[in-house]
């Protein structure tokens, strides 16, 4: 009865072995412990390949989560490479209006290019696109780019941007481009 | 000596028992079998944890893949509603465009709105914006709407567009907007 138990847990055991390739050092250390009972062997390995199961399983959560949230800054950024491209367009719009127009013809462009400055402005707000507060704002190093200095006079405080040489824009957090202000000091 | 193994099968099986939660109906179904070995028990209890484990590594290859083709599209097709915003923008610089300019101040705001379309329109195509062929073209209903159509005279083939009315525009493959055209018949 013993002895028939014992080739049908080895019998078992082969069956086993064929199954699960990774684990044969750990097999080799139990070798050197005498009389090891196949059941304790065969625990040990059901243990190790349930704690394989339980590692995959949380692998599986925290991929779904690590690639939920790079979904979403790829959505909440996506318009960031065009968004930069189209800011040179919007100076070279507000620099032609800055155009006098003396006729009709002139008037009537220059309300088609006022049309279409706004149509831009909506729809890079509408991607979270925005201009950066400057003037009359503290001077800070992260949105502001100062390229000059004048002295605070009257009721000016230092460290106020006082002009904007260029007007800079942010997505969400992100600045696109500081804005290039002059800065009382 | 079988008396003893027979202890230790047990007490095996009883810690395998606590750390495995979802294999009650099975263990239910084995339980009618009579005088099962504990042995059979526990590697049929491995080999549906093995099983798990290959499912569970699966899964993360399968969740790599389409993860990496969700992001590829969600970049591919990052400028699709931007884009789209833009076309009534570069449509109204285009109608401004045909404006006639009679003296210094026109031409120059005409000037600058040239260079503003071009920039525009090179942003775009950097971004896969294009426009869609269409005149010349043989009428596509899948690229071009048709709103008009005139009898094919001359050597025009029927079925050609002869006329584009608004241009359409397309982001690699996925058109942004049908070009609006006149189709020959």
């Amino acid at each position: 009865m013993a002895e028939e138990k014992k080739q049908e847990v080895e019998e078992e055991l082969d069956e086993v072995e064929t199954t699960e390739n990774d684990s044969n050092e750990k097999e080799a250390e139990e070798i050197d412990i005498p009389e090891v009972s196949e059941v304790e062997e065969l625990t040990s390995k059901f243990n190790e390949m349930e704690d394989k199961f339980l590692r995959a399983r949380a692998e599986i959560a925290n991929m779904s989560n690590r690639n939920k949230n790079e979904r979403e800054q790829l959505v909440r950024y996506r318009s960031q490479d065009l968004g930069k491209k189209l800011l040179p367009a919007i100076d070279n719009l507000e620099r032609a209006l800055a155009t006098e127009v003396t006729d009709d013809q002139g008037a009537s462009l220059k309300k088609g290019v006022e049309m279409v400055l706004e149509s831009l402005t909506v729809a890079l707000k509408e991607e979270g696109i925005t201009e950066i507060k400057a003037e009359g704002e503290t001077f800070d190093p992260n949105l502001h780019q100062a390229v000059q200095t004048v002295p605070a006079e009257g009721d000016v405080e230092p460290d106020t941007v006082v002009n904007v040489l260029q007007k800079g824009y942010q997505l969400h957090d992100r600045v696109l481009r500081p804005a290039m202000v002059i800065v009382a000091q």
